[in-house]
């Protein structure tokens, strides 16, 4: 089953198009996690309760949004070690019923890329298969023909990709708005010719496309530009957009439920705990409590839109 | 001492400025090595053969010329446990007295970038120091604040980096010729910026810029918008650039050595046995000769430039 229509269906079952993003920023967790702070630690151990604390994100929020998005960096961070533990959260991901997005940025010359498609999408044997991303982001920088090892692997493996467009961040406009047009929209350009290889049976591409949700006013420019493109919004949350700010994203499916975009927060719901808002909770309640506020807010929007 | 400085000193110990690209592509290394494509064997095995061609390679190279490159994508091919091959080769390498280029290309946000940056350059204790990279490669499409934590890094621990500005396949003009200045011309003037807070004491600044030298018409100009940024050259050789292509980016340093640039060849020098002028030989000594042809054609094209 083609990549959209499996994250189609499964945002249909869960009724939300919620992402949860798990950056297990060392500094941040937990004090019940405090010893991945501990320097007196070995690494291995480190990872290992880094690992468990994912597990622990995922016990949360398994069943109830249709996928997980963790961020590379804050695995590489603990090395080999770290690399193992990213790959114990996708496997427990998979286990817990959720779609898995690396969000590993990547974007090479074409030999490169097609070794990063086989390390994230395809793997070197049957073994990996559970510990394989159903999707990952990539960054356009290099061109074509470094994307192009990636549609072949999804093309073998039904699998997806979000291409950076528009990034979240304060600097996103340094480069991505530079050119006339802007090159954001030359990617964007670029993104729906690529997705045409990839078209699942809603007619929607299992090429997407990373826009952050902190350009509200972007966005329904974006989703003409880029129909039937997936969207893959950060920025909801700590980074500031609220549930009006993304609903440009959106389409509605047959059924009603939100189709088209998946809304990520990471820090907003992994590290609720430390909001005032959840106070005095424990980090789990808060982690629930705040991922609950988040798909009700969104449904009530996108309700409010119709 | 800052990280431009100590390159310069080891080219100049060297005599040479060519850079070997360690990209240990599975389908590529040599029938000794045959093994890492057998998928019987586990993924751990195998990423411990693929360490093991990268010590041999090191071993031939080492002490030829001042760094290598190694290609974290073939890596990551392996999983974690060709993230544990990764560390072996940066630490092997490090043993042999050779800088590392830790070719990433990484980019994200800020939070997201300075744990990339720990992961590469700054470790989280001491036992991570010899399996840190000297300088890493960056992907500048996400804008300055993605750029900053790195920054940061270098600051702390004298480390470097290479901003990719135009690089060496053929799609790269698909993006980073777009506009007017180009794209490439604009991340030039951002290289310079973020290199003034890491000038060392010869003047050269530990931010770098990735130029392929398969644009020789192009490296001049480069040069001129970017002096005293060092520039790491790819796509010489298997890519067919050739030793007057690089002529552009070099200046003459005080002692007469090369000054300015690294000419990095990967697949040319570690795959060399595959090549028909090295037909019959043992790999290891084709990887030698091929290199020492590399540093005879550029030493002498620089020559003739003089």
């Amino acid at each position: 089953m083609n990549y959209a229509d499996r994250l189609q269906s499964s945002i249909e079952r869960c009724g939300n198009a919620c992402l949860v993003g798990i950056d297990p920023h060392l500094e941040l967790l937990p004090q019940e996690y405090a010893d991945v702070r501990d320097p007196s630690r070995s690494r291995a151990e480190r990872a290992l309760r880094v690992g468990a604390f994912c597990r622990e994100v995922i016990d949360v929020v398994g069943g109830k949004v249709a996928a997980i998005k963790p961020q590379s960096a804050f695995f590489e961070a603990l090395g080999a070690d770290g690399a193992l533990a990213w790959e114990r959260v996708v496997r427990d991901a998979h286990a817990a019923g959720l779609i898995v997005i690396g969000d590993v940025k990547r974007g090479d010359i074409a030999t490169t890329a097609a070794a990063y498609a086989t390390g994230f999408l395809e793997g070197t044997s049957a073994e990996d298969g559970p510990s394989l991303c159903d999707a990952v982001t990539l960054n356009p920088f290099l061109g074509s023909d470094s994307v192009e090892p990636f549609l072949d692997a999804c093309e073998r493996t039904q699998k997806g990709l979000y291409l950076l467009v528009r990034t979240s961040n304060k600097g996103s406009g340094d480069f991505q708005r530079h050119g006339s047009p802007e090159l954001s929209h030359l990617v964007a350009e670029h993104v729906v010719r690529w997705g045409r290889r990839l078209v699942g049976s809603s007619g929607w591409s299992s090429v997407g496309a990373v826009v952050g949700a902190t350009h509200g006013a972007e966005l329904r420019d974006f989703r003409a530009r880029m129909p039937r493109t997936p969207f893959l919004l950060p920025g909801y949350g700590a980074q500031g957009a609220s549930a009006r700010d993304v609903l440009g994203a959106f389409e509605l499916s047959a059924c009603g439920a939100p189709c088209g975009a998946l809304v990520n927060s990471s820090r907003g719901i992994t590290f609720a705990w430390r909001e005032r808002a959840h106070a005095g909770k424990h980090w789990k309640d808060a982690t629930r409590d705040a991922l609950d506020t988040m798909i009700t807010e969104i449904g009530a929007a996108l309700t409010a839109a119709r």
